[in-house]
């Protein structure tokens, strides 16, 4: 089984495919952040963002998806502009036949972590842990999409446990 | 020349498509709302969004799009889910070849009535005279994105007067 998780956004946007490889082991395919430019008009990103999720999906054949959910904003602005990339990236999930997961930051701190108030630093040493990275991720984005997808995994492991 | 105006939501979404007949004068080819069913998973709503802007775009093969810009929410949650409506939509635009226009609700008001802080019912009845409507619009959605519409021929108007 592979898992796409994603670290939704309109200027980064973070993601990382991890592969099962026996029991609840998982190991990286590939991880990284698409940055749109600013001086972009704004649906020509949000293009961009449909392509590179539709790519990766073509690519790598994912069958889950995992994308963070987010309710916290600095604005209506803010909570709109990637409101509206998380649409197109739900949008590719649906089309390339994902099934779609959606978790809250809480639920992804406490699947890695154990804990949910963990700081960013520890989630990113944990998640390279898991995943046996020999080099620190570069990309916090990255690093934010491959704990999405973990936690993805756990949420499918336990669901089988049950 | 045809332009489809969308007023954008996720539990309902106003369409409406008008054509120019001659100099800045216009009528209705086809205008309504769709409704998605809230006890669907989100995901399918957003593709049903897709698909009724891409077969409005093929079927009457609009050569630009008037999208209703919004910036006021009752709460995050709710223009998050409302950008990821209009995400879709937005894409809907670029993958059919629409030249995207988006304006805000002040600016539609202008345009229509000449007045920003007009009431719906006064906007509704312009937009029937304007476009020579027998019947009133039953659908507020409707109506207002058939007055995206005309925002979008008068700005495009203005522009070639310049």
């Amino acid at each position: 089984m592979r898992i796409l998780g994603i670290d939704p956004g309109y200027g980064r946007m973070g993601y990382g495919i991890i592969e099962k490889t026996k029991g609840n082991q998982w190991r990286v395919l590939v991880y990284g952040c698409l940055n749109t430019e600013a001086k972009k008009p704004f649906i020509e990103r949000l293009s961009e963002i449909k392509n590179k999720v539709d790519t990766l999906a073509k690519k790598y054949k994912p069958e889950v998806m995992g994308v963070e959910k987010l309710f916290f904003f600095k604005n209506a602005k803010t909570a709109m502009d990637v409101g509206q990339a998380r649409g197109v990236i739900l949008l590719s999930g649906i089309e390339q036949k994902m099934k779609v997961h959606e978790y809250t930051p809480l639920q992804i701190k406490q699947a890695i972590t154990g804990y949910g108030k963990a700081e960013k630093k520890q989630m990113q040493k944990m998640v390279g842990m898991i995943l046996g990275l020999k080099q620190k991720i570069k990309s916090d984005d990255a690093a934010d999409a491959l704990a999405v997808a973990l936690c993805t995994a756990q949420s499918i492991w336990m669901e089988k446990l049950k």
